[in-house]
């Protein structure tokens, strides 16, 4: 094998057949495999440019957080109630209400009679009821960690907040969940805050595709007396080894519930590792602060009437389904709406 | 039916039973919903500001872009051969050269032997040959539009370059093919534009997720005499309808390759409308703007190891195949780097 004219038959041949691009790469001159490492260290410097670009972008989440805020703010009045919206603030034109225009007057007028009947007798509710609680619902993520007796609870919660770090600060986001007064717990708001690394990893730099969640922090919550559904006491039978009296004890232990959400596993900082369970729990952790943050405080509203979900879901199914609609129909009656571009 | 007490009750039995979003939104009284299309209009108010936040992102991109030219430059100066790298430069310790390292010493010895050998008689390339050209053999969505005629006019193919449009003008870029003198076409640059929307649609505006490609542009180029691959010309045999004499003429028609993606459809602007065929055409061509703008032009290096690749296929695979890791490996050897985080 040491004769460079078997090497480099065996090279052209590797060449000329199908290959992996790293079996390629090892038969390539050694000249030009240090060619290759020169470009690898300048992608190394390109993934810490990237790195400064990821963290302008938090920057720039920052500043946008302030305008999106005062909108957020009356999203909160109109769903607590404290504010009634105008009628020019109310005005919406759905799809469905252009149909019913077009639709027969006779119908038309059915239509109002009814919605007239019903409005008589209606309730009028203080804002949205149950606004946030619907949302948990709606969203499977969420309802998968809610259990009965977290549901009353959940129904004072009044409005979520995304808080990013200040600048100049280790990057990181908090969640604030204000509740109304409750016969619960005293806190009027629970905080989930998620640190952030924006830094490409020394032993892999290449794998760095922007900011991370690397760790999150909970909070305290002061449970009013016999509420903290996150424990659960169980009694005990216990013998005394000596004299053999059996005794009743009660022990409290952990018990499953949304709240536990406030209570989080801590990624190892300090050189322990996690066993596989943790880390999966704590990765899904990690998924649902980021689905907060992301998707359900920037659109709530859709969230709660399942617009968002539809999208979701539209997404997910993609672009098989999109292919077999093209071998059915002949001719689409409504297909200008297509997904047709890449999100950039 | 016009009685509201039915409908409470019937009401109640929807809020009781499991439900769509949407048809619980129907059971809600009118006040409630008038507060929800207040949230509708407010959320397209955060719509339209979410898209000043795209185009603050863009021009933070173009400054980054300017960042990153040194790096590409260096890069595209190493491939060519044009400046070779030094030795600090081309340092790089990969995984598998520790390993080997961690061998014995008398493997050490022997691959010594053999590199020392190998190089001896070993040929020195100008910089890196075929470099782009094995990217598109590397990358699927890329490799599937190349036909055998282009490989050796790809084989020219000297650097792509990602050119952002000037600040103040539309969303747009432009990616440039830089080739050298070859004996195809005149043109030392193939270019391709595609003009990006970063705007709510006005009939969907919460299905907003960013700047989109809407259009693209190709170029002319100007192929030497009997080079030019995307036409193929046909001979006919033509009857005369009269004389009854034949005659054999000569037909250019569309010919499959690559090169076509500078020839590319355009986007409906004008109220006409695509068939199906060509806004599938249209759509694979937009996304293969995008990932040259987004990976392949960043990344070029792992995309020509392969490493991206890898990369992209252990990303797509993603979580199912984790899980199963998770019940097979009692304890996992190298698990630390698990991706547990999702990316912000």
């Amino acid at each position: 094998m040491q004769n460079p004219r078997v090497l480099a038959a065996l090279q052209e041949r590797l060449d000329s057949v199908p290959h992996t691009p790293s079996s390629y790469i090892e038969t390539l001159p050694k000249a030009v495999k240090r060619r290759i490492n020169a470009l690898k260290q300048l992608q190394v410097r390109c993934a810490h440019i990237e790195a400064k670009f990821y963290e302008e972008v938090h920057d720039l989440e920052r500043k946008y957080a302030a305008l999106y805020q005062p909108l957020f703010d009356k999203r909160r009045e109109f769903i607590t109630g404290d504010v009634e919206p105008t009628d020019a603030e109310s005005e919406w034109h759905s799809e469905n209400e252009e149909e019913e225009k077009l639709a027969g007057d006779m119908k038309n007028k059915v239509v109002i009679t009814e919605k007239e009947a019903a409005t008589a007798e209606e309730p009028n509710p203080k804002g949205i009821p149950e606004f946030w609680f619907t949302i948990f619902r709606n969203v499977d993520m969420l309802s998968e960690l809610v259990q009965e007796y977290d549901e009353p609870i959940l129904k004072h919660l009044q409005d979520i907040k995304v808080k990013f770090s200040d600048p100049g600060q280790p990057m990181s986001f908090v969640l604030e969940f204000h509740f109304e007064p409750n016969d619960y717990f005293t806190n009027s708001v629970l905080t989930k805050t998620y640190k952030m690394k924006s830094e490409p990893d020394k032993a892999d730099p290449f794998s760095f595709e922007g900011p991370e969640i690397v760790d999150c922090d909970g909070c305290t919550i002061d449970w009013k007396k016999g509420k903290n559904v996150t424990v659960k006491t169980i009694k005990k039978k216990q013998k005394h080894k000596g004299r053999g009296t059996v005794r009743t004890i009660t022990k409290q232990v952990p018990n499953e519930s949304f709240f536990n959400f406030f209570n989080p596993l801590k990624a190892s900082g300090d050189g322990e590792s996690l066993d596989e369970d943790s880390e999966f729990t704590l990765a899904s952790d990690f998924e649902i602060g980021h689905f907060f943050r992301e998707r359900i405080v920037p659109r709530a509203v859709l969230y709660f009437t399942g617009e968002a979900i539809e999208d979701d879901d539209n997404f997910e199914e993609g672009e098989e389904g999109e292919e077999e609609e093209l071998e059915g129909d002949e001719e689409g009656e409504d297909e200008d709406d297509a997904e047709i571009n890449p999100k950039v």
